[in-house]
């Protein structure tokens, strides 16, 4: 039994995500594969947003399941086709940046035509290589029999954490503000935006739309409003500073 | 082979909803167990919203299926998580009001930290506690074994229904106003937020951009607008009264 | 094994793609049955939209899916629900126009009271018609014993394409105009509202926010905004003309 995860900014008003369906369950055959939608609501083009979603949502899917990500505004360009081995799961996608935040992983570029659609599409690799690759992959082919070996260039526009900070990484839907800013080093209290918060466990243990930091489930500190939103609140953006501040120095 | 059907204000662009699945296919093992999206945009925090979804979409499941319903705005706060029985079906989720609709049922508390993921944060119980509970259920493990009996304390902010009239309890994608008042109390037309409606079968016995009411898929009253949003044409909001009038007082 | 695909208007915020999903498993009974997804957010209503997915998306699913399509405004009024046969598919739902694309094809009426719900509501046949005909097919069921051989009478707004020109039929989630324009005809270069693009390959053949134009992945000329959206930078409709003109008069 094969699990194949979807993530793709094509939204849910098209084609787009069907054809990907359809292509997995044409070719599967007598395999016994179960595709799961991740998300297709990731901002269009929007690789960081992506990048953060495979960090929190593949990881918990079990050993051997492939995840296909489909954030491609260069589709058809110069980035690479690439799967990414890690912590033994398969990732196909492209090279731009949707992988950043696996650790160690070994990638093979996707160059293989045998493996692709007959004909392939300038701007729709997901349905003609992506997901093609991934039943491949399905029935037990080898990453290796794909392409050679490749170092990923794809980064986000943030480079390394700097010692002793974070920054925002994500905006959720509910307008949660997701930090890189692990809890061993959140100390007892954040700024952000001129902000000061203490960090506190859980949203009731502010009032009804107060601002509140807290250990989020990615075990990083995240900044919300209790029943509202604190992108909005703050007006912040994705890599905006987070910084430990002094418990005392933060209202309560 | 269990099924399992997910209901959430996760939204479809972030990793949340992918979380749930990710743990259920990981602690399946052996186990056939199929997933159901039902919806996953109902409001933030809109557990009227999504009492009415779980009450509408769940029923029409067969006999053991699992639903997980995770609308959850006080999560890690003094609301309990419970598993309630319900005509031979399980749903799991927080006791806030989501499952106000459902009528008869038993109800356990979720205390076992057995069944819960080894760290439980505060802020993602659909994860750490409400998919791990769902998928013990689906290996046949005893609602019993979870914790004690206990009474449901959530409710909707609407009390019973006032003899002789209904509420709108409901306005969905379409701008549709669904109220619960029964087929068989509706007479021959209906007043709400001033305008008097005679009950039809459906949208073509009125022009398009007409106002008008019938008896809906829930065997309740429905208000709307042929090829409109009858949200935005009345204005009105959940809550609002709907009464029978004397057909000859509605007009034509 | 029974492949089930879904495509309606629904939206992911309400019970009624939910009760679909019920329908077909609460009926399945024995048979092995997998249920997908296509597009819940067409567009409310939007007939026009809802065929163009079915043109793009169903037709990469293998020979013997069942593809149920709910997008119905004019449900329990007159137009028929029928059964679709073609390129040994079959589709299920309203004949209103959400078959305009498929080729060559056999219907029949479904008025077989038999297959569907015992009582059957006015305003919500995809639960209390097309999902019972849908898993009334999955086993096997013959379309003939639906109802009677019927001529489809859905049609889209628009006509038989003009010879030597296209017409935008599909504005997509990123804003691209996708035009029935095949790409023998194409020639180098279109015109489209008063624009004239020259045909490159893909979005990087242009800068970050210029126009281009090029074949799509249905084989037709598509107009996009690289790193943008097309509909908002033409201001243009379904419908709108695009005609081949000599590349020597389109800008580079």
């Amino acid at each position: 039994m094969a699990i194949i995860t979807l993530t793709t900014d094509f939204g849910t008003r098209d084609g787009y995500v069907g054809a990907l369906k359809g292509v997995i369950t044409r070719t599967e055959g007598y395999l016994d594969v179960r595709v799961f939608d991740i998300a297709h609501d990731i901002p269009p083009g929007d690789i960081a947003h992506a990048a953060w979603v495979v960090a929190t949502a593949c990881r918990e899917f079990p050993a051997n399941t492939i995840h296909v990500v489909v954030v491609d505004p260069g589709v058809g360009g110069a980035r690479r086709g690439v799967v990414v081995q890690h912590d033994r799961s398969r990732y196909v996608g492209p090279d731009n940046g949707v992988f950043h935040y696996l650790g160690e992983r070994t990638a093979y570029a996707i160059e293989n035509p045998r493996v692709m659609a007959q004909s392939v599409s300038a701007t729709f690799h997901g349905r003609d290589v992506f997901a093609p690759v991934a039943t491949f992959l399905a029935r037990d082919g080898q990453a290796g029999e794909l392409g050679p070996l490749v170092e990923l260039v794809g980064r986000l526009p943030w480079g390394p954490r700097p010692a002793g900070e974070g920054r925002v990484v994500h905006v959720d839907h509910f307008g949660n503000l997701i930090s890189d800013l692990p809890a061993n080093e959140a100390g007892d209290a954040v700024a952000i935006a001129g902000q000061r918060l203490p960090l506190v466990r859980t949203y009731e243990d502010v009032a009804s739309g107060q601002l509140l930091a807290y250990i989020g489930s990615a075990g990083t500190v995240e900044v919300a409003v209790r029943d509202g939103r604190a992108d909005r609140a703050l007006d912040v953006q994705r890599g905006t500073r987070i910084v430990p501040v002094a418990a005392g120095d933060a209202y309560r």
